[in-house]
């Protein structure tokens, strides 16, 4: 191989590696800045970490009752200011996400990681709500975006366990 | 363009792009050796997290009272030194930092995470403080250092909720 | 210097200083994945973090007495088959690690970090367990694997605030 030619694959390995690594970066800012959006009560910026088709699966429980939804963009906008979120963020919540697991193939990626929601009640914190998520994203115009996030509570379910099993490394 | 200037421009985008990678790397670890440092007694590198004019601002309740408290760096290692914080992880703390939303500007940073600090209690753990966290950074001779960290609790309060309203992606 | 030798000095530098950034990411995946693996009950992905020397060195309070354990590869596979890991997760569990404090030298690596689980019981959800954990890291052709991991309670212990002293980073 030619001294030019050496130098350029040089160059085009190390562009394609870095590329890899600014991905990475670009998907934990955008699942590290899901707390702090929706814990301040900045609705727009949180549903706007989604693409505009993207969809947020999740269930709770409600009673004893499992209820599922599937809210889109406008849905999730809705649900961060209706009174259950708002109730939530007044008295003092915490909506933390864990470092994540994530794969990345071209303009794709699957994050997988836990949520643990902390809630104040009175002079005390509890922890209110942990489950697993899964959030699919694309590379926008605008950046990385999620295309899906599903969100399962950590409940012994086997929907739960598969939704984690599909982050296994080796 | 001739190839060397394209050559040249190749090189310096690729050192810029990793340079702030590392950075972003340099602020994590500055960020996740807090808990260790803190949790094993190791009170002097705790505060030389700070820069020599570095501050610590923290609210924290004392029976239903909020106390606020701006540590400079010596101030900071006094308190760690002290008996609340000396009985804390005798007794069995961790404090408990999640993934930062990290903003870079040349010499500058701003991450915002959240803290948990759990505590034992017998043959229990609780959680004892959740609070939202604001590092205001600075890149100094000795590498990244913090010159302010901001640190609210989650009580539903607007203060908190502006300081994590800042980290907004989008 | 000539231009060629310069040339030849920048590549190498970036090539150096990616790799570190890429090491890094690696160590985070593999931490990452450790949760998910268990919590989902793919025991043998678990327990493929490891090398094949690989020791789990752990402690646990069984009825106020702190039992010792140091399991292999084997060993590893076996206990999270085993009851009481199964009992757990079937019920609802949450293995959350933390973001880690990573240094790395060469082809070894130490990280730090902590481990909270999350336990499921009836319609709530308790803390379990709360620890730090001493990763001590290899590259293998397979990547990077876990020679060691010591996980020790935050039980106030001299061993526990040793383990974490040593995470310091300045």
């Amino acid at each position: 191989m030619s001294n030019e030619s050496s130098l350029e694959n040089r160059l085009r390995n190390l562009e394609e590696r870095l590329k890899l690594l600014e991905d990475e970066r670009a998907i934990r800012q955008l699942i590290n800045s899901y707390g702090p959006a929706v814990d301040s009560g900045n609705s727009a910026a949180a549903a706007d970490l989604w693409t505009d088709n993207g969809v947020y699966d999740y269930k709770m429980s409600v009673n004893e009752q499992v209820v599922a939804q599937q809210l889109d963009k406008q849905g999730i906008a809705d649900m961060l200011e209706a009174r259950l979120h708002q109730t939530l963020i007044h008295e003092g919540a915490a909506h933390t996400l864990g470092p994540a697991y994530i794969e990345i193939r071209g303009d794709k990626a699957i994050a997988t990681n836990y949520s643990v929601i902390f809630r104040r009640i009175g002079m005390s914190v509890t922890v209110y709500r942990v489950a697993a998520n899964r959030w699919e994203l694309s590379r926008t115009a605008a950046g990385w975006r999620a295309d899906k996030r599903v969100n399962r509570l950590l409940d012994g379910s086997a929907e739960t366990r598969e939704l984690l099993a599909a982050a296994t490394m080796v």
